[in-house]
């Protein structure tokens, strides 16, 4: 079987054929720096792949734009409309479309975008969003192939909280075993872009990438992209007191917070010199190194994941 | 049960916040006028919507990306580049890939065009594409809303093959009843968007819009846009010799031709003082007048068609 990235990268790539906006189909999004720096995304959502069957629209639609806006961010770019393709399953109710308005309406608002076009069809097949985004002003340089040997791994926030939210969505962890129920499910359901994150630390970072994948995989992307090695200290990870406790009562481990996927934070890397710069909620959890190998180790200095199971958090 | 357009009028509409880039959504793509005359536009492609089951992935993949070019064509653009959003049904073949990569490639080298970007995702439901389209350097003045009392209304070429092209992929008519069945088969399957001709014309039309919905419907959309009426002489209308011959034998009528979808005709308004800037394939069918109404009538002046069954085809 074909893997998405195969594809991508064999199949796909050479369609490119070398035009530097397409960053070879290997960065979040394309980058025209001959069109005042638009950067533009596209993200599907689909009920029963990216979120469950039964999530409500209005928050399915909403999420669906979030999701694709958290690309923008990480070509520091300004959020400047959406373009929807969507496609309705035809025993769909008929709140539907009153649903799917509120949930563009909440985002568009929230992010001070509009609106732009796209298509709408009826068919076989479950609700699905495909949301193209475009942003203005992107910043050069930016992507997950400027990471430099010795340069610090930065993460924007705790990781692993949407992976308890989705287990709690799907009733996997109980209500009774979290504190913050609403935070984590919220964390799954309406994603954060960091936009104003993504546009500050586009003045030092020197690669970049949006968790979407999971730590693991996404890092791993600006590894290969970078030509480089990184090596994770695990505690250094911030993790929720809610995803502690679950550890601890061995309802999840905390490799699955590290190779769940659907958080959103950014991912970067910087020169040790910019440290400084870094925002109260950015935490430094590792360094890249000149060594291909990739391995996330403990307090103990023992190697917890390697290369060998880089595998990370596919929807495909 | 809500209609696309009720949805989009009503509740999508809204949602551009009146940008101008939008066009409330009316026209064929939107157009960015403050980012290098830049058009955009997204249509979806979905397997036993848009083409019938069954039909060759690599033709599918093909026609996506044509399709949505034609809405290009309508503001002169040049084609610039696309992202495609593709989603695979779960049991898919394994030369589904190999056939995908190949179709895009024919049309992108066709068109002189780039892949950007995209997303991939497998699912339970059919085959389907959404296609966003980029153009530069579009015409201002252009869309749907330009035409003015007394215009002439011109037709880029014959209309109806494709309709008859499907009908024979559906075998609903024979091989034996036509004369070109390769022909009328490739205006169904290989779409020609008008894209040099939109080039031409934009310099003197005053409204267009590209034959998707089929020819009465997308007149009405210029109608309703430019708040005018129009008068269609139905005899001036192109049809194949083999339309004429299936005519004949009742197999289909002139109503199905001109209410038909996916010709990809550019449909134009242009000023009768240049009608000789018109190009040999391009045809006057009739012209736009103040009332509100709008018909279609045969040599004889007969009324064939009026506002009450202004219907035409939908995908939705």
């Amino acid at each position: 079987m074909y893997e998405e990235f195969s594809f991508i990268e064999q199949k796909l790539e050479p369609l490119t054929f070398g035009n530097p906006a397409a960053r070879e189909l290997k960065d979040d999004c394309s980058f025209f720096t001959n069109i005042n720096n638009l950067v533009i995304s596209v993200d599907n959502s689909i009920e029963g792949i990216h979120v469950p069957l039964g999530t409500d629209v209005k928050v399915q639609a909403r999420r669906a734009v979030l999701r694709a806006l958290s690309d923008i961010a990480t070509f520091g770019a300004n959020p400047l409309c959406i373009f929807s393709s969507i496609c309705i399953p035809h025993d769909y109710k008929t709140n539907f479309f009153d649903k799917i308005a509120i949930g563009f309406k909440e985002a568009l608002i929230e992010y001070d975008m509009f609106l732009a076009g796209g298509d709408i069809t009826l068919y076989e097949g479950p609700l699905s969003f495909s949301i193209t985004v475009l942003g203005s002003d992107g910043i050069k340089n930016m992507g997950r192939n400027g990471a430099k040997k010795g340069d610090l791994v930065v993460l924007s926030g705790n990781i692993g909280s949407s992976f308890i939210g989705l287990k709690l969505l799907k009733n996997e962890i109980s209500k009774k075993q979290v504190n913050d129920y609403t935070f984590l499910i919220n964390k799954f359901l309406v994603p954060f872009p960091r936009i104003s994150l993504g546009k500050n630390i586009s003045h030092f970072s020197t690669s970049i990438i949006d968790i979407s994948d999971g730590l693991i995989s996404d890092l791993n992307h600006i590894c290969l992209r970078s030509k480089l090695g990184a090596k994770i200290n695990l505690d250094n990870i911030p993790i929720l007191e809610d995803a502690k406790k679950l550890i601890d009562a061995k309802i999840i481990t905390l490799k699955d917070l590290i190779t769940a996927g659907d958080d959103y934070e950014l991912l970067y890397t910087i020169d040790p010199k910019d440290s400084i710069n870094i925002d109260e909620g950015s935490v430094i959890i590792g360094e890249m190194h000149e060594d291909n190998d990739y391995k996330v180790v403990n307090i103990s200095n023992e190697i917890i994941i390697s290369d060998k199971d880089l595998k990370g958090y596919k929807h495909f």
